[in-house]
């Protein structure tokens, strides 16, 4: 037992004190997670020096956040994002070395063993909004392409909804694929362009973005998860640069190294060429794969 | 829009950023304490570095806690007590003139609108436990008696319950009674020397304390709330300083001046005028009230 466990609580020594309680027989790990936890929440209080009306505020609102989330809805998640804690967490835990493409947030529409289709598929299978070809290289740091690269790509239709939000609606799979690189590392497919869309905002969190003048979108994108063997898997997003929203992700996912290039194809020949029904979106973007740690 | 927002989303920005979110037209006092949690939130995030699994365990952490809530269970409460942050927005709102008592939490169990009794009436009324005489002055900063100061008092019965736990067990309103000081200040009632008892501990707070090694009681204690016209309300306990728990209690109630003295008194004379019963405690304690801010 420290000496400061000796005294009793004062508003001088209280974080020292409640450190000071965590048993030695304490796992480790748990017991530095508490221990900093512990500090900064005190220091927060005393920044903050709270009435007790605002700190039953606070209570009601994490009671209310809980209560709100279930097997479907997970808010303190959406709270872990809004925060920016959800992206820290990522970043932290992909620090990339240099010349790697960058990761950013999974989010909660992955959808795991999803059908591999040959490399050319069209994986829009609604029909809607504009179609958008997507192509480019999976590369390692040197430069050199990686065969038999896993790509898994996800995306949201025209209407702004993954087509798990919208089941019986959207088809099985929409806007969803697996494809895998050959010798030259090479890639291209067939999507539609993405939609900006709002975060569930109906909850705790929905009203606290709105009582920060905050809105809930986040700017069109397309979710990716590449594996390879032999290099670090990443988790990672291309984003549309020219999306209203593109500098106000509600979960803040957006990384300058993530902005892909959405291009308006009109030329004729290459419409004749590529798509005959008339023009359709480009998107050119390479992936650089870190060497497994 | 500060520069900063223009920027993206990094590891070393972070918090800058998502501060940077909130609008202007915020109500201030809002925007102040989200930028310090924020501050706060991330500082905690970089020098814990979860993994992603340690995060996914917080995140279920925080939505069990409040899952556990309901209208007759507060487990945020209980987190908020087990941290020391309660205790600690009571002292921060509790700044007592020196010479003044000092304040503690007030707990979960007050009643409102206790019947008033006459000085020298006996509160417990299930005949449990040990006897207790409590008495002493309530005093201004000036040494002065305090008239017509309402005392209102509860306390645990020799089972370590108080009445609204056992509804149906207990008497109603057992060991709880409101008095008030008559010209001299003085106030003498009955009671049953108090008991040590766990907060509730079947929660994931329970879980938490326990893989920290710690205990869920809370030292043997009376509750005080006291009202007099032109004085700060005073919410407080008086504490058995020779309880096991005196300095480990588990919500860091315990002050040094909270201590109060509970003496075994076998004198057979006082035993004959004041209890014939035979022996009783008795706990002598002058409270000193702050006056009006």
């Amino acid at each position: 037992m420290s000496e400061v466990n000796k005294g009793y609580f004062t508003e001088e020594n209280s974080a020292d004190v409640v450190i000071s309680r965590i048993a030695d027989s304490t796992e480790p790990r748990l017991a530095e997670v508490i221990s900093v936890i512990t500090k900064h929440l005190h220091a927060a209080v005393k920044e903050i020096e709270p009435t007790q009306d605002e700190w039953l505020t606070a209570i009601k609102f994490l009671t209310e956040t809980g209560h709100k989330s279930d097997d479907w809805r997970q808010e303190y998640i959406l709270l872990s994002d809004i925060f920016g804690v959800s992206m820290l967490v990522d970043a932290i835990n992909n620090r990339k070395p240099s010349g790697a493409s960058e990761s950013t947030v999974l989010g909660p529409f992955h959808v795991p063993d999803v059908p591999e289709l040959p490399m050319g598929a069209n994986i829009c299978l609604d029909g809607k909004g504009h179609p958008m070809l997507i192509k480019g290289r999976i590369l390692n740091t040197a430069g050199e392409p990686v065969a038999n690269a896993k790509i898994d790509v996800w995306q949201t239709n025209d209407d702004g909804f993954y087509d798990v939000q919208q089941k019986g609606i959207q088809p099985d799979f929409n806007l969803r694929g697996v494809f895998r690189t050959g010798a030259d590392g090479t890639y291209h497919f067939w999507g539609a362009k993405p939609r900006f869309y709002p975060i569930p905002d109906d909850g705790p969190v929905g009203k606290l973005l709105g009582s920060l003048g905050r809105h809930p979108f986040r700017p069109a994108h397309l979710h990716y998860i590449l594996e390879a063997d032999g290099y670090e898997t990443l988790v990672t997003h291309i984003f549309d640069p020219d999306d209203e929203y593109i500098h106000s992700d509600a979960v803040f996912g957006v990384k300058e190294s993530l902005l892909a290039k959405f291009d308006l194809i009109e030329d004729p020949e290459r419409i004749a060429a590529e798509h005959p029904g008339g023009p359709f979106y480009q998107v050119i973007h390479d992936f650089v794969l870190a060497p497994d740690a």
